[in-house]
């Protein structure tokens, strides 16, 4: 095979690579840390960005669009929050160019500098909390449900496609709220949201929880996160829900008339997902022959490949074919019939398993005679002739079985690499094996940043539900509330 | 009315302004020349962008996604490209941000600056046919046929919101071709697509043409265009498609080896529309009492109101409603049921008119008795009682007839103003009047500059529809092949 993948066991960091290059998912650009997103990788994030969208309306909230561009001064407004974000970022500094004195291209025109220089949005906090100033006067203009699907940037000096780019796509939801206790309400309802999208339909398993103080978002109060793992051991952050408290309505002076008259600070949460959720879910997967893909994700669920030779043979099984895809599609089932003849089957069987596609038929003479088909099913890479007549209504059970299936494989794993350690000594021999490590800290920020100097392992969360039993820090030996989850992350 | 409008004969411009503002469209933002575009705003550029996306993908494209940022060098690689596009952009010069010495706020960082500026894409032609370049080797790898959804920057000194921002979201798409003439076509096609959706979606009836060389897109050989008219008699052109030759293939050496092995360079269109699409909706459709929105394209298309005294009867009539929008949303029609009850219905008749809302449902307490219901069209401001029973239908047509008859009047003022002149001095008085002047012209930049920069209209396009009889240009008396379109334009 043309194509073949480093291994996981030989170099997984080069295996990812290899393969988000080779299932044209994505691959670097012209311009430093920006990747191109290839029609294959985005038609994958296009079914993402439906399924949330849907979610999202169902909750109550409508898309809105905001300015690319925000003031530099706007991020010396929310103290943390400077800290956080005002750093790596893109500057816009001048609007114009003008031809180069030597006729060779163009230069910057010096004399058309920005007053106040404009930053390429890394999230929109500041510049959707100066709009919402205008739009909130009284309770009546509460609750604002409002989601962007944006591009931001943020200026990241070591880059890996679809993990951690420059410039990445997402969407941010902003609300404002009356009370402390919605917003709350809110920051969680959207957790449960993306639980949901990430387990049903990316088939990752994640742990829902809450980020220690040295994680938190800036700006943030509380920062609530969905937690997965990848097939290396590392944990990545899926997605991140922000109980914001007042702290950007006091930065940009947004008050409300409550019902009793009384002016008060509006309550805000901000909650997202990226195109590093493509990350998890080529991570979580895929093997060393390729792409593996959840049915209720995948660009198209099946694939029908004919084996034949000659145009009259092609045409009796794209014949068969015809009927069967009409099956197949009034079962909402979602098909590509590949009958190119530039490519011979071989190359298409692997093409298609390197693509992750979850259902491959293969049709060829000697089914037409038989009134067979074969089936291959991707993520266990087996294969078996059925029955032509039905198949349709197995497939799309199949397909179901594949979903619950991959889903039940990442729980397993992640399983056998989680477990309580006790003591710092093994937790240090137990980091380098990876996986979620459960224990008792102390609850400083100093504790965490030690082991994270020590060990690089960092404080994934502090779980939501699970074991609560108290205990003492596995450091400094000082009361711990519940178990943490420590690992290391992307 | 607390939102009233100016009307549109006292002031075409500000009435313009006032409905954006008031309907809750867009409004301007923190950042010169970016605009916010509001929920209910975003909500019709959704459903746009819905029924275009589903175009797009049954003529045979896929969306992918390309970098936001250009390296500056790129633009001086295609000559007219360059003195088109690479002016009035947005410069990024550096990548961090610094706490200000002085502890107040940030300022950039004078050692973050980079090696080459980078331009936020006014277009991506450049951007992408760099990339191509790694795409394409062989006729095998042709046609690529990509779309783009995606925000776009071009520092615009005078802007209005939808009509001319700096920053706007648009679709580009970005074909590559074996030949000239799959290339032409793939053009052509793509605007029947704009045409078709303009018309029948957007109720807008256009003008199809060409571009004289003069409105020509830097970089193209010919760009097809579609034309429309304003109530003002004010042309918009609402989408362009450009068949660009093999220019941008030899700017970025894009070569590929044909079916007898021999090497050619690559044919090229692209083709885009923007949320300037939603300011010809706007101005197309509304009156003095606020927008008028096609059914096809509103966010909701019935919108229930319930007028009533006291709990009980509000429930009564709510079961009703219930009843009704099952009905409705069974035959595909969106509606929104307003029981909210903080705003009397006064104030709801009026805030819905002004959002366009198609028809409007009213329901008291006597047509709960009665069984009837009342209903008014927004496009014509009739309302009549109808019997409930069986009302879900005549909705369902209703719509349909307001579809048709906003595209119908819109045709029929665009035939009013249009008209034939035959001389430059009858042309210096009618162009004052507005309206679509079908002129002969002898063909050369020259004579177009002139009557340019002498009444400020510019030639629309050459119809590729209509009569084509010949004649003398009505300036400098030369050869005519055919009467061209001037307007005064957005």
């Amino acid at each position: 095979m043309a194509k073949e993948l480093t291994s996981r066991s030989e170099n997984y960091s080069q295996w990812y690579n290899d393969l988000v290059l080779k299932a044209d998912l994505a691959e670097n650009s012209a311009v430093r840390g920006c990747m191109v997103i290839k029609p294959y990788g985005y038609a994958i994030w296009e079914k993402m960005q439906q399924e949330l969208d849907r979610m999202f309306k169902e909750t109550g909230h409508v898309n809105a669009y905001f300015p690319l561009f925000i003031p530099k001064s706007f991020f010396s407004k929310e103290a943390s929050h400077v800290d956080g974000f005002a750093k790596e970022c893109a500057v816009v500094t001048h609007y114009r160019l003008k031809n180069s004195p030597d006729g060779k291209g163009v230069i910057v025109d010096p004399d058309a500098k920005l007053e106040e220089e404009l930053i390429v949005r890394p999230t929109s906090e500041t510049i959707i909390w100066s709009t919402y100033k205008n739009w909130i006067h009284s309770y009546r203009d509460l609750p604002i449900l409002v989601n962007q699907w944006a591009n931001v940037v943020r200026w990241e000096m070591r880059t890996r496609l679809f993990l951690r780019t420059a410039e990445f796509l997402w969407q941010e939801g902003h609300t404002a709220h009356a009370t402390e206790a919605e917003a709350i309400t809110e920051a969680k309802k959207m957790l449960e949201v993306y639980a949901y999208f990430v387990e049903n339909f990316m088939a990752v398993p994640v742990i829902k929880g809450v980020k220690s103080a040295n994680e938190r978002f800036a700006g943030a109060i509380e920062t609530f996160c969905i937690e997965a793992l990848m097939q290396d051991g590392k944990a990545l952050q899926a997605g991140t829900s922000h109980f914001l408290g007042q702290n950007f309505a006091k930065a940009f002076d947004v008050r409300f008339a409550n019902k009793e008259g009384k002016e008060e600070y509006v309550w805000a949460t901000s909650w997202g997902v990226s195109t590093r959720l493509m990350g998890a879910l080529i991570m979580t997967h895929s093997d060393d022959n390729g792409l593996v893909l959840p049915p209720n994700l995948a660009p198209f669920q099946v694939v029908i490949l004919p084996i034949y030779k000659g145009e009259e043979q092609l045409a009796q099984i794209s014949e068969k074919v015809a009927e069967l895809v009409a099956k197949l599609r009034a079962l909402g089932i979602s098909v590509k019939y590949d009958d190119n003849d530039n490519k011979k089957p071989g190359w298409k069987f692997a093409e298609y398993e390197l693509k992750g596609v979850p259902v491959r038929l293969g049709i060829g003479a000697r089914d037409l005679e038989n009134g067979t088909v074969e089936v291959a099913r991707r993520d266990t890479m087996t294969k078996e002739t059925l029955a032509m007549d039905g198949v349709e209504n197995y497939i799309k059970d199949l397909l179901a079985e594949i979903q619950t299936n991959i889903y039940q494989k990442a729980l397993k794993y992640r399983a056998s690499v989680t477990r309580e350690v006790n003591s710092y000594d093994e937790f240090k021999v137990e980091i380098e094996k990876g996986g979620f490590l459960l224990c008792h800290w102390d609850g400083t920020p100093e504790t965490e940043e030690k082991i994270k100097d020590e060990t690089k392992a960092t404080i994934r969360c502090i779980p939501l539900d699970g074991d609560k039993t108290p205990g003492v820090c596995m450091v400094t030996g000082k009361p711990s509330a519940q178990r943490v989850i420590f690992a290391r992350a992307y």
